[in-house]
C-alpha cells in the first residue's frame, strides 16, 4: 500500500492547482515560496482598501481581485463575501477554474523539516490529496498509503482501500493557531514539535480546520468551503475557517469522502494581536459550545447526493436551530445559499459533476 | 494545561502499577529493562508446558504462575483463560490488586529515541495514564497536556478539562505489527519513523488495540481487558488484544472514558513465523469483517453503569449476533461471562468501587 520509490516529477498538477492568498499588503512573503509556487497559478484576493496596489514579486502568474471587483462579479450576491476579514479568501476558491485550491496566509513561511531542509509544503498537500483517507477505522501506524507504513493487524481489509480524499489540512511550527484567551495566558509558547505524521480524521469526528495552510479537492468538496460571514459589520471574527471545517467535515462524513491533517508543517512567523483576537473572538467563544453540538448532530438525508444539496440542507438547519442562539445565525444561514447560488452561477458545470456515482453514500 | 516542568521524582507509581508478562522462555529481555522496571513488581504468566522452569533475572520482585496454578486458582472457571496464546495474559490483570497495568512481550527491547536517548516506555505510558484523554473533538496539535502543545483555536473550552484516561497503547519501532498477509507481502518492512505524538482515539471511533505494550487503568476498565479464547482447542490466535480493544473501545465510550495512543515505542525485535500466523488468524480476516459492523452498531443501555454491567451486556450481544457467523462466538459469549464471575471472584470490591458516580456517563 506504500507510495512507490520512484521519483515524483515536479510540479505536480501544475495545470490543475490554483493557490489562493488573501492580502492586504505586498506580497514580499512570495519570494522564499518561489521555488515551490512559482510554477502555479495563484489568485489574490486583495482584503481591505481597494484602491491600495498590492505589489507581488516578478515572476508569479496571478490574478487579483480587490473588493470593486468581487462586487462587480457577483452584484448583489456579493453581500455573501466577508469585508476587512481574511475570510475574503473563499472568493478566490469560487472563480478558481482548478481541480485543487491551496490556500496560505501571507505571514506563513519556508519551514524545516527535523533534517534541516526546507518542507515544500505544496507537494506534501498534493500526495496527501492524491491518496485515499481512512475515515471508517483507525490505523495506528498512522498514514498506511506512507512509503514504510501499511495498515496493521486487525485492520479489515474491506476498508483497506480507503475513500478520496477531500481536505488536507497542514499544521504550523513556531507560532501555533490559538485563541486569544490561549494566547494572552502563554504569549511566550512557540511550537517546536515536528510530528511526522498524517492521519486521517475519523468519521463522526470534528475538528478546527484552520485556513492558514489548507488544501482541498475543490471537485469534491469545493462549494462547502464557505468561510462565513466575519469582519467589517459582523458581530465576529477569526471562526471562518473553523465554520468551513465544521461544515465540509459533517459533508465529507456523509458523502463517504476524507479529511487528512499533519503533514506538512509551515512557518508561521507573527503572532496576531490578542487583544483584537478576543474582541473578534469573544462571541464565538461562547457560540461554539452551542455550534458543535449542533454539527455533532447534524444528519443529512439520503437524497442530499451533492455537495450543494448538503449544503443547502445545513443552511436551513443552522437557521431552523441555532437561530435561537443569535439572530447572526439566521443572516449566515441565508448567506449560505447566497453562496451557493453564486457558486453554481460560476461554475455552472460544478452542479452536475460534483454528483456522485449511485452507491457512493456511506 | 501543559505539564508542569518540574522534574518527576522517579519511579512513578512505584506501588501502584503492575507489570504483566506472558512468557515461555527465560526471562533474559528484562535485563535491558532493568533501569526502568526493577522498582516494579512483576506478574508472569507462564504459558505452555507447566513443568517448564522459567528463569527470571536476579533483583526482579515477581510472582509466578504457571497453567496448574491458573486451573488451582479459578477452578472450573480456569476454562475462560486461554492456553499456548499470550492471551493467557489476562490472568494476570485479573490477580494484580494494583490500580495500574502495564504489559510486555518477552521479544520488545527499549527502544531509543531520534536524539539517541533510551525511551523509558513505562514511565511515558503511566504519564498519558495521568493525563487527561479529549474523546469528543479533535485536537489538530495531538495530546493538549504536553509541554509546548494546548488546544487549539476553536476547540471548545467546556471540553478542555478532558476525561480520566483508561488506556494508554504504545506503538513499536523495527517490526511492526503486521497481519501474516502483509508480513508475507512485506517481509523486510521496518517501522523506523518516530512520531513524536499522542492522541485520543474519537468517540465512536473503533481501533486494532495490539497488546505488545500497553497500559491502562486497571480500577478504570480492568474487567474489560478480556484477551478472549484463543490458541490451544480453539479456531483463532492473534485476535486476543484487538478483542479486548474492540471491547475496551466500546465500553470506554458509553462510560465516557479516553483511550490514548502514540508514544510510548519500544524496540520489536523479531517478526513472529507469517505462514503459522495466517493458520491463526484466517478466521479471524474474515470474521472481523463481521466484527467490526458489530462492534461499531453496539449501544449500551443507561443502566449499564460498570465496566461489569457493560461487558456481560456485551457478552449477550455477541451470542445473539455473531452466534450465527460462527459457533465459536457462542463460547467466546459464554468465555466472557465466566471471566467477569472470576474477576469479581479475585475483586471482590471491584465491581463495587467502579461503580461511576451519577452523571459521568455521557
Amino acid at each position: 500500500m506504500a507510495e512507490p520509490a520512484t521519483i515524483t516529477p515536479a510540479p505536480l498538477l501544475k495545470d490543475e492547482l490554483d493557490i489562493v492568498i488573501p492580502t492586504i499588503r505586498n506580497l514580499d512573503f512570495l519570494e522564499m515560496w518561489r521555488p515551490f509556487f512559482q510554477p502555479y497559478h495563484l489568485i489574490i484576493v486583495q482584503d481591505g482598501d481597494p484602491s491600495k496596489i498590492i505589489k507581488v514579486p516578478e515572476g508569479f502568474d496571478y490574478e487579483l481581485y480587490n473588493r470593486n471587483d468581487i462586487n462587480r462579479i457577483l452584484g448583489p450576491k456579493a453581500s455573501c463575501i466577508s469585508f476587512k476579514d481574511s475570510a475574503c479568501r473563499c472568493f478566490g476558491y469560487m472563480v478558481s477554474k482548478k481541480k485543487y485550491v491551496y490556500t496560505i496566509d501571507d505571514d506563513c513561511f519556508v519551514a524545516k523539516d527535523p533534517s534541516g531542509k526546507d518542507i515544500n509544503a505544496l507537494e506534501q498537500h498534493i500526495k496527501n490529496l492524491l491518496s485515499p483517507s481512512t475515515p471508517f477505522f483507525f490505523n495506528t501506524l498512522y498514514d498506511p498509503y506512507r512509503a514504510g507504513a501499511d495498515f496493521v493487524r486487525g485492520y479489515p481489509f474491506s476498508l483497506r482501500e480507503g475513500v478520496p480524499t477531500a481536505v488536507s489540512h497542514g499544521l504550523w511550527l513556531n507560532i501555533p493557531d490559538y485563541d486569544a484567551p490561549t494566547q494572552l495566558v502563554k504569549p511566550l509558547e512557540r511550537n517546536t514539535r515536528y510530528v511526522d505524521a498524517i492521519m486521517t480524521i475519523p468519521k463522526g469526528t470534528l475538528f478546527p480546520m484552520c485556513g492558514m495552510n489548507l488544501a482541498f479537492n475543490r471537485e469534491l468538496i469545493g462549494p462547502a468551503m464557505y468561510f462565513g460571514l466575519m469582519g467589517d459589520g459582523q458581530p465576529i471574527g477569526r471562526y471562518d475557517d473553523m465554520w468551513a471545517g465544521w461544515c465540509t467535515k459533517v459533508i465529507c462524513d456523509h458523502l463517504g469522502l476524507g479529511v487528512k491533517t499533519g503533514l506538512p508543517y509551515i512557518w508561521h512567523s507573527k503572532a496576531s494581536n490578542p487583544f483584537v483576537n478576543l474582541k473578534k473572538e469573544y462571541k464565538g467563544i461562547y457560540w461554539q459550545e452551542e455550534l458543535i453540538p449542533f454539527f455533532q448532530s447534524v444528519t443529512l438525508p439520503k437524497d442530499c447526493t451533492t455537495v450543494q444539496k448538503c449544503y443547502i440542507e445545513i443552511s436551513k438547519q443552522v437557521k431552523a436551530k441555532l437561530g435561537k442562539v443569535d439572530e447572526y445565525f439566521n443572516k449566515l444561514g441565508d448567506a449560505m445559499l447566497t453562496w451557493i447560488e453564486a457558486w453554481d452561477e460560476l461554475n455552472p458545470s460544478g452542479a452536475k459533476s460534483a454528483e456522485l456515482p449511485n452507491g457512493a453514500l456511506k
